[in-house]
């Protein structure tokens, strides 16, 4: 599936992100490019909109992003779970993950690292703070553009639970009545 | 509601707090007691359990969990959404948010800070390190106990979607069959 995207403010991105769904980290570095799934991250401030994630030193990707300083966060939806556990289980070492598994390479306007066509969402991201990558691979990106399919509105999202099981997003509700307007 | 409650290894505790859930953290110094809501954490490492969280210093709690370096992580279910929303639209400077919201605080094994029964998991954590408050206000915790229901398997969870908005999450589907056996 492919989606007809529109610009997000990068501030907005906590609505896609904060709900804590599995997300794909495309890399690129003198002139490979990888794929990696990741399920560690966090919003950390709107503006700058800044984003913190942990990439573990074992990844192929490790390299490509520690060297590049960039990276795109990508949202995929429920009906890519084959491929999402697909690219969580090979490595850019052995695979050509784009290839591999019929993923579209676009190219990014401000990152060397290439959007994932098929996914719902991209983020790119730029590095804005090394130093926790050396204690704890956790990496602080910037995220310095944002890509956002127009519709559906609520994308239907895998959280991962560890054991080869994932919760998929369920109903929204909305409490918005109840909160102070300084908390919206 | 109340739970009957187990203790889970902490490196396990990923299988809550991976998917992304909202979370209520208690905390407790020189007498007092707060509660505020989070949405913005992860994990970072198995063993020790590792999670990092952003608590903003406009938040009442910023300073007790900063005084006493400690903090219990509780895992509320959609049920107690109005509790959840209530608890982040008042500050524990005008409110004790355990009388106001009807919570019964419970001690905790290893901190100080009370575990909130109603919760479906309570994460009791110790600052592992202050590194990145100054700059961020973000905390690494480590999780020392973890006290989780002994049913339902699959909690009931909210995901917060800005704007008052939550995801509840859905149902589970598992690709076990597609990982490699190191993976899991």
């Amino acid at each position: 599936m492919t989606y007809r995207k529109v610009d997000l403010p990068v501030h907005e991105i906590r609505r896609f992100l904060e709900p804590g769904p599995i997300v794909l980290v495309s890399s690129a570095s003198r002139g490979e490019t990888n794929i990696m799934t990741m399920g560690w991250q966090t919003v950390m401030e709107f503006t700058p909109s800044l984003v913190g994630c942990i990439i573990a030193g074992s990844n192929h990707s490790f390299q490509l992003v520690r060297r590049s300083k960039e990276c795109v966060i990508n949202l995929p939806t429920a009906d890519m779970v084959d491929t999402v556990v697909g690219i969580g289980n090979t490595s850019g070492r052995d695979v050509d993950k784009f290839r591999h598994f019929g993923l579209t390479a676009e190219m990014a306007d401000q990152v060397k690292a290439p959007l994932i066509r098929e996914c719902y969402a991209n983020f790119e991201c730029k590095l804005a703070d090394a130093c926790l990558i050396d204690k704890y691979n956790f990496f602080i990106w910037e995220v310095v553009k944002a890509h956002v399919a127009a519709a559906p509105k609520h994308p239907e999202t895998l959280h991962y639970l560890g054991h080869g099981e994932f919760m998929v997003s369920g109903k929204t509700i909305s409490r918005r009545s109840l909160f102070r307007p300084d908390m919206l």
